[in-house]
């Protein structure tokens, strides 16, 4: 483990140094700090969605205030379940972006500033070279006008989701947890979480990416937890996806007809596994992915289910690779602890030691040929 | 007119060469275009907020698994209404950042590219050596975790949007109207606004907001539409507010107690208006405040109520601008038409003129000595 904990490391300074070097803005200016961000363009937009009509003439003198009380729609519109990106491109940038796309309960937060205030992946990525396109889906945070209305319970659910999340079973962290114990930290991730605003309908958040992608051009999809389903199904529908990295993705991968396994099951239920015919699988085969998983994922079945739904995840995501290669595919499939990276939870990208997992990343995009 | 206008493009090409000077990057930098960001640094983080907890003690092998049917709140905790932060700091930035508070329906994409896809107030401002923090307020956007259920509607209200926010009276523009023609700018315009995500309560945005300024120090308060109200108050709550810039502020403004209008009377029906202990509202006379409202507002009683609420939320900022300045303050209000600046909506910051309307907050600024 040693070795490669030091082969790591010696990677992430070269990376550092080739960071400061295609930098157009640090590697030109003395003074300026080298961590200072240089950035050609940023700035955000909505893109995809649908438009609601309703029947009549709106009259705006008759139906032209507002009341809290309630709108009458006659003859007006809704235009709602587009997503919102933000994006940032840095001078000479690699020629494919990086499109980071959250989780469940999540927002482009996911690859900001991390809980415990480190830089995120949004800013790593920026100064390692490369465009960044952070995303919220439809329905979600800055993307939150829907077409179909919604109720938001408020329940109070954290513990749920730190067990979930594998930050530790409530009350206890894991051991080896790369999650910080500073309370503010945790107080941060839980207020990074933020409702749907309509029904979460995993077709229109594919047909939004797939819309950015046809805006933006090509690019490497990043997906992450509940992402990681609707991104296969985003890389089989757009060309422009050229890359898949996915940390953490849920159990919905995705077999061709007669291949892999029927259905997924977590304690003693069943659900069916998406099936498709092989002329659609075969996009998955032609494009590199690279899939991650953290640490505190048991070996055999636990009565944890905050564990449990992760073992099984792996284990369907350990069939996914194999079936894709042996199509002619290139998937790589890490889970962390596996070579020696230890008590990453749910969240790689923005744990304590973020950016050694961002390095594993730079060198496979950088081995893939995708910078 | 005329020389009003040329005078302003004067001070905006004297603006253009400062930024390039001030600017650590560009200005050291050969072969990099003079456009481009120096970011010293970015990040995002929440503020406020309030937690709720449910009696008992979490058990997470029995509630540790997902169910979309709704959880067991047991022993849980619920972290909602705090306002999220998205920040940006030049090098060598001015020493007070501003701060972007947005309004009624809408998040920081208020401040960020704008409908028709050019730069937004983040940028502008940045380049002008500004640190800006843009805020989604609890209950909203980003921040949208909220401690009290909610339902959202997703009823078809557009068209009285496209009234309230004064770019005609549909389904005609104002003539002389600074918004884009091009039906993609009102795609994008609509699909800006983002619902309320629990209760709308001023006191938990004024609570958060005067956290944001207890974490970040001293800085200058910019305000849109309904954040207008709480805008005065967090002012009077908290020092660190040294100056506030209001774009079309609602009709809540704060009077002392036996000053100024007790009413706002709109469309025949009566409203209080906050009023305060002059030790309070004696706050509001020690910064500089400077309030903007656009064009199309009736100089009469108007039967369109889109623009109606302007003419008189217009005449109450005139007499609170007189109260304030009889009171030893320096409010400046300024009704764009009137120095030659025609067609702005309810929204100057976005709008076609935007750059000639950040110059004059810029000259405002460097009048003022906040710079």
């Amino acid at each position: 483990m040693q070795t490669i904990r030091t082969k790591q490391f010696s990677t992430l300074m070269i990376a550092m140094v080739m960071a400061i070097a295609v930098s157009g803005c640090t590697s030109q200016s003395a003074g300026v700090k080298p961590e200072t961000l240089s950035i050609e363009k940023q700035g955000s937009f909505a893109v995809g969605g649908t438009i609601v009509q309703t029947p009549g003439t709106f009259d705006p003198i008759k139906q032209g205030a507002y009341s809290p009380m309630g709108v009458d729609s006659t003859g007006q519109t809704l235009h709602g379940d587009h997503a919102t990106v933000f994006y940032q491109i840095p001078p000479k940038a690699h020629h494919l972006p990086l499109v980071f796309w959250h989780g469940h309960g999540e927002s482009m937060r996911t690859w900001q500033t991390t809980p415990d205030g480190r830089e995120g992946f949004q800013n790593i990525f920026l100064k390692k070279g490369y465009a960044t396109y952070l995303v919220d889906q439809p329905r979600r945070g800055l993307s939150g006008k829907s077409t179909q209305p919604a109720a938001i319970s408020a329940a109070a659910d954290e513990q749920l989701w730190f067990g979930i999340f594998r930050l530790g079973a409530w009350p206890d962290y894991y051991p080896n947890v790369q999650f910080s114990k500073d309370p503010e930290a945790l107080n941060q991730f839980y207020r990074q979480m933020t409702p749907n605003t309509g029904p979460y309908d995993a077709s229109l958040n594919i047909a939004a990416m797939s819309k950015l992608f046809d805006k933006m051009g090509d690019g490497i999809l990043v997906t992450h937890s509940q992402s990681g389903g609707p991104g296969w199904k985003t890389a089989i529908k757009d060309s422009r996806v050229k890359a898949v990295v996915s940390y953490e993705p849920g159990g919905d991968f995705i077999f061709p007809e007669g291949q892999g396994p029927d259905n997924i099951t977590l304690k003693g239920r069943s659900f069916p596994l998406p099936k498709v015919p092989m002329a659609e699988f075969k996009k998955l085969t032609e494009i590199p992915i690279v899939i991650y998983y953290g640490d505190n994922i048991p070996e055999s079945e636990s009565n944890n289910p905050g564990q449990e739904q992760w073992r099984v995840f792996l284990n369907i995501a350990e069939q996914f690779r194999d079936v894709v290669n042996a199509n002619g595919g290139d998937v790589t499939l890490v889970h962390l602890p596996d070579i020696g990276v230890y008590g990453n939870t749910h969240f790689p990208m923005s744990d304590l030691n973020n950016e050694k997992i961002a390095d594993l990343l730079s060198q496979w995009l950088k081995d893939k040929h995708l910078q």
